[in-house]
C-alpha cells in the first residue's frame, strides 16, 4: 500500500560518513521547492544545541525551502564554533537546493560535544540533493537518516478529507534514549500539503506537542536537541485552512503525533514494556502531568514493571513526592484494570494474576485516580532493564 | 577498640520473624531509662508511613524512653489500621520498658502496603527488652536490626570534649535503595549523652540533616518512611550545652552524619561507584542542590560512570534541565580533577586517562562550576548498574 505523502516535498537520505557503519544513513534532506510555512517547538533545556538556536530564530516562517538533518553528532555543547557550523550546514543545504541561505532549517542528533565533520556533510548534502525524490523509497531513506540508537524507523502517513479536498500528512521521528519531559524529546517532522498560516501552524503544533511528545519519557533526561517541526507546503491547493477544516486537520495531526510519540518509549533502549500512566482526578492537567512524569521517571517503578511485579507501593509513593498537593486517603490505583488500592489503603488482590497480566503484554496500564478534581493525562514511558544499563554504560564519548 | 557509646542508653536487636532468614535481626530497641530529649526530621513525601505520623506528633520531646524499630515491613500505605498498628507497636515497647505509652518512638522499613505482624512484634519486643545492654555487642545488634537490603551495618561513634566534659555520640543508619532527596532518605538514629534542650536538639538536627542525609540519593525515589532521630540522654552530666560548647557538639554531629550518609550511596543497590557531585558558583545553596540532585538522578549520568565513561555531555545537559537559570557559556566541568569543559565549550582531554581514573577508584568526583554566585554544595549518589536493575526487578511485593 503506498504511503500518503504530501505534495510539494522531495526526500533523500544517505550515508555521508558520520556513523561508522556505511550501511546506515546519517544525512537527510527534505526539500520543498515551492516553499513551506514552517513552525517549530524545541527543547526546554537551558543547554540547547546549536541547530536548536538556528531553527528557533527562523520559525515560525512563511517560506522554508529545505530541512537538513544529520545523525551521529548532536552539535551540542560546542560553543561559538558549533553555532557557526550549524549555520553553515543550513547554508550548504540551501545552496544545494538553489534557495536563499536563511530559508533552511537544520537538526542534529547523536553524541554531545564533538564538532560537526563539515567536509563530510558538505559532500553528503551535494550528493543527497541529487537524489531528491517524491517517492515512498526516498521518504523512508529520509526517515532512516535521522535515527541513532532506534531499532527502526518511526513514521506515519495519512490522507484526510477536509473541506472537500484531500490533504496528505506524513510524520517521522527518532528517539530511544535521553528522552525526558518538556518538549519534543526527540527529532520529529510533520509534513503536510495543507495550506496554513504561520501563526496557525505554530499554535496547532504547540497543542499537538503538548498532547504527544510532551507526554513521553524514557529515562527523563531532557535532551539538548529536541526539535519538532511542522512544514505545510500548501500544494494540496485550495484556501488556507480555517474553522472546522483547521480543526479536522489539527485533530488528525494530533492523533498521528501521539502514534509517533508512543513509538519512542516503546523503542526505549532495552525496553520490554511501554508503561501508559494515566493520572486523573487532579485540579489541572499540569498537575496530572507532574505526577505521571514523576511515576514515569522512578527507577523503582520502571524496574518493577520490567520484573512483572505489581509493586504498587512504589507507584503511590512516587506520586507522593511529585510536588503536587493531594489527599493520600482519596487515592485509587489500578494496574492493567485490576483494582489494587482504594481510598488510601490496599485491597486484597491476586498478585500472581496481575503479575501474569504484566508479563503477557507489551503495554502496562497504570491508572492512578485522585479525588481532587476533574483533569487528567496519559503519559508513556519505558521500563528499565538490564539492557538499558548495558547500552548506556557502553555508549562512549 | 571499644566504641564511644553514650551513657544512659541500652540496646538490643534480634530476629522476631518478619524477615525470612532467621539469622537476620529485624527488631531493634533503644532504651533510655532516664529519659532523653528527642528531635526528629522526616520524609517530605505526602504519602508517609504510619510510624512517621506517630513520631512527627511526638517530637521534639523532653522525655522519650524508648525507640522501637522493625525491618522487613514499612507499615506504609496501610491506612487507618496501619496507624493503629504503629501506635500499638510503640505502646508495646513502652510497656516492656515500664514507660508511659506515649514516651516511645517507632520506625519501620521494608515492603510497602502490608500490615505489621503485630503478634510477632509483641513477642519480639518482650524478648528484646530482656536482652537490653549497654555494651558494644548490643549496640551492633541494634544496628543490624534496622537493615533491609544493606550489605552491612552503618555506624559511627565518637568522644568529643566540650566544656571540659567528655561527650559520647553514636550514630546508626540504614538505606541502600528508595533513597531520594528531601529529608533523611533512610532510617537513622543519633544518640548522645550530652544535655540539650528540645528546641536546640530540633534545630541542630535539622541543620545536620540538611548537610548530610539531604545531600544523598541512590535513585532519587523519596521514601515514605525516612526518619532521622536525635536522642540526648544528658547522662554525661553538667549543664545544658550552649554557645561554643553547643557549636562544638553540632559540628561533630554534622561530621558524623555526613560520614553515615555517604555510606548509603556507597552501599547503593548494585553500586560500583559513589559519585560526589560538587556544584559551585550558584546564587544559593538551594540552587546548587537542585542542579546537583538533577545530575545525580540522571540514569544517563549514572550509567556513564558505571561504564567508566567521562561522558560530560550528559552531565552538562542534566544541569540544563534542573530548573535553575544560568548562563551556559560560563560553565566549567572537571571529572576527578581533570578539566573537561570550560566556559561552555569542550576542552581537549585524554578520554582514556579520565576513564582510567574513574575505573580505578570507588569514588568519582564531578565538579561543575557556574558563573552566577558564590554558593555551592556536595551531593553524593550511586552509579546505576545491571545489578541495581536485577535487584529491583526481583524485589517482590
Amino acid at each position: 500500500m503506498p504511503l500518503h505523502l504530501p505534495l510539494g516535498f522531495r526526500f533523500a537520505g544517505l550515508h555521508c560518513g558520520i556513523k561508522k557503519n556505511p550501511q546506515k544513513e546519517d544525512l537527510t534532506l527534505v526539500h520543498c521547492p515551492g516553499g513551506a510555512v514552517a513552525a517549530g517547538v524545541y527543547t526546554q533545556n537551558l543547554v540547547y544545541a546549536a541547530p536548536v538556536a538556528v531553527d528557533r530564530a527562523r520559525t515560525p516562517s512563511s517560506d522554508i525551502r529545505v530541512v537538513v538533518v544529520n545523525s551521529g553528532n548532536a552539535n551540542a555543547c560546542t560553543g561559538e564554533r558549533g553555532l557557526r557550523d550549524a549555520e553553515e550546514m543550513a547554508r550548504l543545504a540551501a545552496e544545494a537546493c538553489d534557495a536563499p541561505a536563511e530559508k533552511a532549517l537544520v537538526m542534529s542528533t547523536g553524541i554531545i560535544g564533538h564538532f560537526l565533520p563539515l567536509e563530510k556533510i558538505a559532500a553528503g548534502v551535494r550528493r543527497c540533493s541529487q537524489g531528491l525524490d517524491t517517492g515512498d523509497a526516498a521518504f523512508m531513506a529520509a526517515a532512516r537518516g535521522i535515527l541513532t540508537s532506534d531499532k527502526g524507523t518511526k513514521t506515519t502517513t495519512r490522507a484526510v478529507t477536509s473541506g472537500g479536498r484531500t490533504i496528505n500528512i506524513a510524520g517521522m521521528c527518532k528517539g530511544a534514549g535521553m528522552i525526558g519531559p518538556n518538549m519534543a524529546t526527540m527529532l520529529g517532522m510533520l509534513l503536510t500539503d495543507a495550506k496554513l498560516s504561520p501563526d496557525d501552524a505554530q499554535r496547532v503544533l504547540k497543542e499537538v506537542a503538548d498532547a504527544s511528545f510532551n507526554c513521553i519519557s524514557v529515562e527523563g533526561h531532557t535532551s539538548t536537541n529536541d526539535t519538532l517541526l511542522l512544514l505545510a507546503s500548501g500544494a494540496a491547493g485550495g484556501e488556507q485552512l480555517s474553522g472546522a477544516d483547521l480543526q479536522t486537520f489539527a485533530q488528525a495531526l494530533k492523533e498521528m503525533a501521539i502514534e509517533l510519540a508512543k513509538q519512542i518509549p516503546d523503542d526505549g533502549e532495552g525496553a520490554t514494556h511501554v508503561i501508559a500512566i494515566t493520572v486523573q482526578g487532579t485540579k489541572s492537567r499540569g498537575e496530572a502531568r507532574q505526577i505521571a512524569q514523576t511515576i514515569a521517571d522512578s527507577a523503582l517503578v520502571k524496574t518493577a514493571i520490567a520484573g512483572g511485579d505489581p509493586n504498587w507501593g512504589r507507584i503511590v509513593s512516587a506520586a507522593g513526592y511529585a510536588g503536587v498537593k493531594f489527599d493520600p486517603t482519596k487515592v485509587d490505583l489500578a494496574i492493567n484494570g485490576h483494582p489494587i488500592y482504594r481510598q488510601g489503603a490496599p485491597l486484597t488482590f491476586d498478585a500472581r494474576t496481575v503479575s501474569q497480566s504484566i508479563k503477557a503484554s507489551r503495554e502496562t496500564a497504570v491508572e492512578l485516580t485522585l479525588g481532587e478534581g476533574q483533569e487528567g493525562i496519559t503519559f508513556w514511558t519505558s521500563d528499565l532493564t538490564v539492557d538499558y544499563v548495558k547500552f548506556n554504560a557502553d555508549y562512549s564519548t
